[in-house]
């Protein structure tokens, strides 16, 4: 079964917005093993919109749109794929009610053109909108299935995961499962090289990399008949990964982040870590206190940009700053350990260094940074030369930086250079 | 002349990357008035390519691809679009070269399959690549023109805004220009009450709002022959527009952000800022040393999330904190005054609130945040309550806090709830 998606918006055809719902919409039929070859986006036009169903109802089995179930005139999506399907549209009761419970409980009157939004092609499938006022409907036309959504993404993938899903689960023979390892400290060319005699005998599942900011991810992909089997699969390969890369993986998931694995790792050994911050100028405080329930983990960070505040906030040398600089692995080395002391927390981070555009000379180029951390037991520095314009410079020396607690709280930390 | 947009490559129908290349291809063409009607995506697939340009070139006069340009057996637009026209593909010399010097500046030898981004569709109008190794073409072909673009968004990027802009600009007959107000303090809705009668006035310029993460941003958008008067027609409305919102609008410009302008301003008035946050966590910190020179107005930040490193750090009272809790004007207050002298800097700011999603109580919900502000003459602090996710509660605080900054650089602080 193959499937075309249709995104209906005059603001993507504006370039206003990018169409998010249909990367969303793409992976979803990728990974339930549908065929997608062609996605069309076209605007608030229902003679437009017509060719567009044509069309796409000629090349394929499965049309999804998006967008065009507001209560405005110009809003027509739904109307325009009944006419195309020669049905008329009709008040389906438990919406209208749905709405003005909506509208009630805002305290508000219902205005009479919301009311459309409660007229649904008749006998279809009507999909609930649980954040939202616009209800979307799976119409079964001949060969061809009208799967019909709101264009708001977050109203989109609710009705997407929720119930569109399930749905073609149904109708899919097989499903396509991934799973991921997110790997830090290697690049990807490097990742590869280790993996790539086995991603060779690999046919299913199957093994790549996508690289992310600073970090790669390694998706390994099976096609099953269930989920189940499709994870019994992907299972030994997954060792063989996680054999290979050995500690460079860091977590598996496709939303698990460095930050997240970091704090969950320091509450379950009931540790606290503490930042002393210069070219990153709170990146890493501001990663870590992203993550809820940071505060048993993070009491304090210093973000000390001036010298003397390197001094004052952390003990950091005058003799140091002045034999050093303030970019040298001698005053990230005080950084770290001044920030742990008067923290008292188990574990210190220190981080200076040159993040740009400006502020680089032949000896400390730009993207040159250091990296300290402190603990009971150990006290080093890392000397770093990132890549990337400023913000990325900032981006990966944090990322070093929380690698670098991972490791310290897994007893893994070495005095070499690890990445 | 109307255009469409055709995105060639397997990764955006398996969902793998969101298609930002249509997005700004529409923005340019919509810019310089052009009509999009449809855009289409189709996979690496030569045949399904050739019946996406045929429905395509019947529909608009002009089709711009995207992808497809690379040296593999799969990468066959220019290839494709070529056949299409009844055209043979030839070697470009100038870009063979090019080609071979960019290998032996790598001190690589060229692989035999780049030499195929070398050839192009005769009589073509090359595009040379600045950033990568595959060159674009325009092919003029009857009624239709072919802009061929690379698949990687830097390189089309460049080649879009240095190459194909100028040629669509000789080819339009009007441009449409706008000026962005970004606005920050007063809500979307709330604007646009107050700007709404004017707003119903306007055809040409037109004047719109677009909302993003806690601020607003008015556009106007004049169609006229040339920028200059296009311009010119947008002043007046512009001097309006700054006179119903006076100093809410902090800025113009899309890309010109909230702490940019006020590094921008500190630098002006030589003045510093020392900030001490709770619930934000170093965000604060993180968005001022993002503009590069922010070393000369910001020297030292503390995040200090536990109690006792509000007193240690910043000086906070222990009964003041035993009396009033963590979240609470009094906090807020002492942390600003702390960190301001501390630091020795001009202006100190607190920040202490609840992000949640836990920790909220009846009396002290998740979103109430408290910031405050310390300068030689004012000591001040404004309740919030925010709405939304964790994320979105620390994106707010921060953007309040810094438009205080600016307020106060400004001289325009107030006692009362000024946003």
């Amino acid at each position: 079964m193959t499937f075309e998606i249709i995104s209906v918006g005059t603001e993507l055809l504006l370039g206003q917005i990018v169409n998010t719902n249909a990367q969303e919409i793409s992976r979803l039929l990728s990974e339930l093993g549908f065929s997608v070859y062609y996605t069309t986006v076209v605007g608030d036009n229902p003679e437009r919109l017509k060719q567009a169903l044509k069309i796409a109802s000629e090349r394929a089995d499965g049309i999804i749109t998006t967008g065009g179930l507001g209560p405005t005139a110009d809003d027509l999506t739904k109307e325009t794929v009944a006419e195309y399907c020669g049905l008329n549209c009709v008040i389906h009761q438990e919406s209208r009610e749905k709405l003005e419970q909506y509208f009630t409980a805002k305290g508000r009157y219902m205005p009479q053109n919301n009311l459309k939004q409660a007229e649904m092609p008749e006998g279809c499938i009507v999909l609930p909108n649980d954040c939202g006022t616009a209800p979307g409907a799976i119409v079964e036309s001949g060969k061809n299935v009208f799967i019909i959504l709101p264009g708001p993404p977050k109203e989109m993938r609710m009705m997407l995961n929720n119930q569109v899903r399930p749905y073609l689960e149904r109708k899919a023979d097989c499903v396509i499962h991934s799973k991921s390892l997110r790997v830090f400290g290697i690049g990807e060319s490097a990742a590869e090289e280790k993996l790539s005699p086995m991603m060779q005998q690999m046919t299913n599942p199957t093994l790549a990399p996508y690289a992310k900011t600073g970090e790669v991810e390694f998706r390994l992909t099976a096609k099953a008949e269930t989920v189940e089997k499709a994870e019994a699969m992907i299972a030994p390969w997954e060792n063989k990964v996680r054999e290979i890369l050995g500690d460079f993986v860091y977590a598996e998931g496709e939303n698990q982040s460095l930050q997240q694995t970091v704090v969950e790792l320091l509450l379950q050994k009931g540790m606290t870590v503490a930042t002393a911050e210069s070219c990153t100028g709170g990146l890493v405080a501001k990663k870590l206190t992203e993550i809820s329930g940071s505060s048993e983990v993070f009491h304090c960070g210093a973000v000390t940009y001036a010298n003397h505040e390197k001094e004052r906030l952390l003990g950091v040398k005058h003799e140091t700053l002045a034999a050093y600089g303030a970019v040298s692995e001698q005053t990230a080395l005080e950084m770290s350990q001044g920030i742990r002391q008067r923290a008292g927390a188990d574990i210190g981070i220190g981080i200076t260094g040159i993040a740009g555009p400006g502020g680089g000379t032949e000896e400390k180029p730009v993207g040159l940074v250091y990296v300290s951390i402190c603990t009971e037991d150990d006290h080093l520095a890392y000397r770093l030369q990132l890549s990337g314009d400023r913000d990325m410079v900032r981006e990966r020396a944090s990322m070093y930086a929380l690698d670098l607690v991972r490791r310290a709280v897994l007893g893994i930390l070495t005095k070499e250079y690890i990445w």
